[in-house]
């Protein structure tokens, strides 16, 4: 068996453990969705587009924490491979509004049945009944009054000053 | 208070929970240790040797999942800064033994107290008596029978394929 991914002392840190499994199953699922021509970004943009209907790109910019830059190459692909539209905005002209055609919500079923199997190797080292528990600390990790704007901050922060050098920030999306 | 971190039917899957909760929890920890000028990268060096004692660079790169590349250049800025020392493996003239310093087990202190406060201020939105629990799930994501061999299996074919664009695969550390 290959040795712990977050070894001795490091693995003491549940920041350390979070950390090191995020960058793996994020390597994961990029191969997963690879067999799609997809990435993990552009299957978010697709959910958030099934869940809400169309969005302003500033407005979805927003929901999903995705950079300007990294949403606009991201909208571009979606584009070229018939996943996403984007239409002027009637409300503003000058704006666009993305909105999912039929063929991304046929991608989105798949990746979505990807990502669940996903899940489920990934949940395989913890007993079944633990699962529905884990999933719901992670959640209240995600949705709660800290972690959304402490990372708001420390993007903000970096927006503001230096970019910072530790790595690409957005490449979870 | 800000929205989800993981919004609407993305946040369905424990994988896409644990990819942006990873995400964000790198730059908090980034962040935390920029105060004593280390990366994430380099404590886990430091932790690794003070949990070990000397080990050769290879052995090193193995037990943390750190590339050659990566290694090298966080031990040259270990080595520089005073907290590691190389030097020659006397069981092994060509290769180097690397060791932690006085100044680096104080400086692992001080970074270890900085990571345990991030581990509050991570699990504050999670009730106390369910931390235990949660970092017991992740240890054993961790140190399972399929994450850490999934991951080998992902870098060791990123290795002899092309390089993968997802973003810089070992960031985290």
């Amino acid at each position: 068996m290959a040795g712990s991914l977050v070894p001795g002392g490091i693995g003491a840190h549940t920041s350390c453990l979070l950390v090191k499994l995020g960058q793996v199953v994020y390597r994961l699922a990029e191969e997963r969705l690879d067999q799609l021509g997809m990435r993990v970004r552009h299957y978010s943009v697709l959910q958030a587009l099934a869940d809400n209907g169309a969005m302003n790109q500033l407005a979805l910019g927003a929901y999903l924490r995705i950079d300007p830059v990294t949403m606009v190459s991201t909208l571009d692909d979606l584009e070229e491979r018939g996943f996403a539209l984007r239409t002027r905005d009637p409300q503003d002209r000058r704006r666009y509004l993305v909105d999912v055609s039929d063929a991304g919500q046929d991608v989105l079923r798949k990746a979505n049945a990807l990502l669940a199997e996903l899940d489920g190797q990934v949940l395989s080292d913890v007993p079944q009944r633990s699962h529905a528990s884990l999933h719901k600390q992670l959640e209240r990790l995600s949705e709660g009054a800290t972690l959304p704007a402490e990372f708001d901050r420390v993007r903000d922060h970096a927006g503001s000053t230096k970019r910072s050098s530790a790595g690409s920030p957005s490449a979870g999306w």
